[in-house]
């Protein structure tokens, strides 16, 4: 779609400063911007790139200055930026199909409006879907799981039996929400299986990314907060619960039994044992390993992870070891020295 | 289901100190546990939440006491527990559904009886299941792969070609079993691959969680070993043996040709190096970096991994490095002082 | 398949020397090989095991000599036994199958000369696949996208709309390509979406393992490059790009917008930070973790990752802090005994 720059920036709430009537027709970052694009500066650290840029636009914070450009000026410039993507290009639309008749829908499931069933995707027994939820092709619902209004659940996802799924969630491809979670009782070296009967909660407009793996509650279920977002390949443990709002990148893995609270961001490849809890606003750096509980508003980073600032001052030490043991050597001579003048 | 005290107590071959006659109707852990629930302890450091539960009454060793609780005693109560939790809820039931006729099953498949096929399920040419064995939706089990009796595959599992897989195995969504080993040979620059024409042998009663990837052997098997159970997303590589009754928790990485003892435990994120050996009764804490042999017994941890004492002691020490500067810049000022006097 | 050693080494462009009329039947590493076994030694240092072998006949370099074994000369012996093992055993065979009645593929896909498309597997709308491809069973391959020739797309594998693959492109079960990347707006606490408008290229030759998932691009392409190789469970972000003939072991994460030059190799479980340069020929060790730019040619490790000489040396030393803290408590002593004496 193509709009005006004084267009898009009414449609994002913004003031044009210089050529409001410049048709723009597409958005980019600023390296990759050309003529026609919209782009956006939400760091002034990287204000160098916006004079650099080639867009014909770009949309900024009030303080920042550059006179030979088209500006759209935005309290959130990246939110405005987001918006105008929305606009111009949308997001995926998504083909009414119906309920295919390849699919296989049990009698008794409760099917809203406008939903759509793709070909070879299977409803169990008891399954409610709420109305304009779209079930791609190649996925399982198991027996007696609900899932809510608006719902995209892309191909080749597996849901077990008795999960919830809320409003406006997006699951994609490949991921599977309910399996058992990893529970055995060893004894006399043979590990008995315990029967896994909580489910998988799932609130309103949860993301979930390709191949992650949310295991079922044991006993009560597994939590995943509203409005939380998951990447790809994540691994939540059962009995798990993850506030609203929290971020996961991708192939973060929680064991059981863990509380996080509501807006915390996980790194990638992050792990955390179980039976602790991660406070509100928790910032975790990638590849940590996080083994106590967390009081909110820390950032913390390593394995075992400290807090940032002191894992970094511990790390950038642990380059400096071998000067560290060169000096310890010198010492140890000298002083052996001085001791023999004595 | 309801049970008597009495009733949990036999047929855990346990004793009730209180009152035998009282119903139980849930299971719980000890801060979930309301009335009506029954509980555990098994490791006395919680002793402290069982005078604070609300369990109704509760499975201890023989040496806690709680005189105002119904306990029933038991030699092991964790296992206890894990009885009285099938007692009361039972391991999920399978519906039977026969072969499906929406599935596809090769004319000289051999099926068993009692075998369920759900829809959309693709049966290859020569392969075996054995009785009782169910295939959940949208599974594709390749030419020539056996399965053994009172299997479970959950949907979207694959297993390829010219693999065998025991009795009483289960293997939970989205698995892949026997894709190709990452095997090539790099001449003048160029990757060519290497046939994998090896197989998969999954021993009786392995239990695999969901998205896992086990390669198929180059030449020669892949063997997961009786009884060893799998949490989510783990990656096994071509011709690894790991031995019964191991533990592997989510998303640990086992390379190529790697031996692995019996009774070992793999912490989460765990990576371990090909073409090495892991003794038997073996613990790996959670994302260290397996490089070398580890004889049988040892508790290893950290990237690379040494033994868990040696690692915390050096892991500890690194969080004191800045002091350790600082003292070292100390003592360099105090001696270049006392060489000054000198 | 049966050939003679003659045959063989003249298949591999090598010569015999010793007995060049024995038959042999199998290829066998040197440890597992038996008689009528073809091994290789390409590693100088594995000699011993060349002497120790049971092997029928040994592909060797130009230096290596062992006076009572048949010997294959080669100027690449692991190249050479790759080609003796395709020779003996063959790839794998594909079954012609043609198009399933009970595939569902869109009326105005075009699909190519020999194609195969299996039971329950979906082409969507304008989907082009050429010739001599073959889809495996539960499959999905969204709106758009186009395949090559020559390519195996192995069972429950999701191929998202709009996405690039190219000729002789192995897609492994489970794997993901083209769901939407990580990307949202954060306003007032709420995460927005930022519509993933960009595809995916999977250039010529690529293999990719079973469970893996591609983002891909927000605008612009997410990007793996020619003759590239990946194992399982690896997750690609948005619009980063992988150079050509690169090797990925399993478990790597790599964030978005990351460019990777051409022959990288990363180890298993390698985390790297979204938007830096990696260069060519790089080789990063297993578990690293890149969060910096890295020139070309460098081999790095650890996490931060470094020169990998460097890491090695601070995490040797890191075993020995509890030594370095022995000493310094030393030193501190003996100066102020020392001092005390003045």
């Amino acid at each position: 779609m193509e709009k005006t720059v004084r267009e898009l920036a009414q449609h994002v709430g913004g003031t044009v400063q210089g050529d409001g009537d410049m048709l723009i027709t597409g958005a980019a970052t600023l390296s990759d911007a050309g003529a026609g694009d919209i782009s956006f500066l939400a760091n002034p650290r990287y204000e160098k790139e916006l004079h650099a840029s080639s867009a014909s636009a770009v949309i900024v914070g009030q303080k920042i200055d550059c006179p030979d450009k088209t500006l759209v000026r935005s309290g959130d410039p990246y939110y405005a930026f987001m918006q105008a993507v929305v606009l111009l290009y949308g997001h995926r639309e998504h083909e009414k199909v119906g309920i295919s008749e390849r699919a296989s829908v049990a009698a008794n499931a409760k099917i809203g409006i406008d939903v759509d069933i793709h070909d070879f995707s299977v409803i169990s027994h008891d399954v409610q879907i709420g109305d304009n939820s779209r079930i791609y092709p190649n996925c399982t619902i198991g027996p007696g799981t609900k899932i809510g209004q608006d719902c995209i659940i892309y191909p080749n996802v597996t849901i077990y039996d008795g999960c919830t799924i809320g409003d406006r969630v997006t699951i994609h491809s490949g991921s599977v929400i309910g399996q058992d979670g990893f529970g055995y009782a060893t004894h006399d070296g043979i590990h008995h299986k315990i029967p896994q009967v909580g489910g998988v909660v799932i609130e309103d407009e949860v993301e979930i990314g390709a191949n992650c793996a949310i295991d079922r509650g044991t006993l009560g279920d597994t939590v995943i907060g509203k409005g939380s977002k998951f990447s790809n390949l994540i691994a939540i443990g059962h009995n798990t619960r993850i506030g609203p709002y929290s971020l996961l990148v991708a192939q973060v893995g929680i064991a059981g039994s863990v509380q996080v609270g509501h807006h915390c961001i996980f790194g990638g490849q992050v792990g955390v044992v179980g039976h602790i809890n991660i406070g509100d606003n928790v910032k975790i750096g990638a590849q940590a390993g996080v083994i106590n509980d967390v009081p909110d508003d820390q950032s913390i980073a390593g394995s075992p992870a400290w807090p940032i600032t002191q894992t970094k001052r511990s790390l950038t030490l642990l380059r400096d070891l071998p000067e560290f043991r060169k000096k310890l050597r010198g010492l140890e001579k000298t002083i052996s020295e001085l001791l023999k003048d004595q």
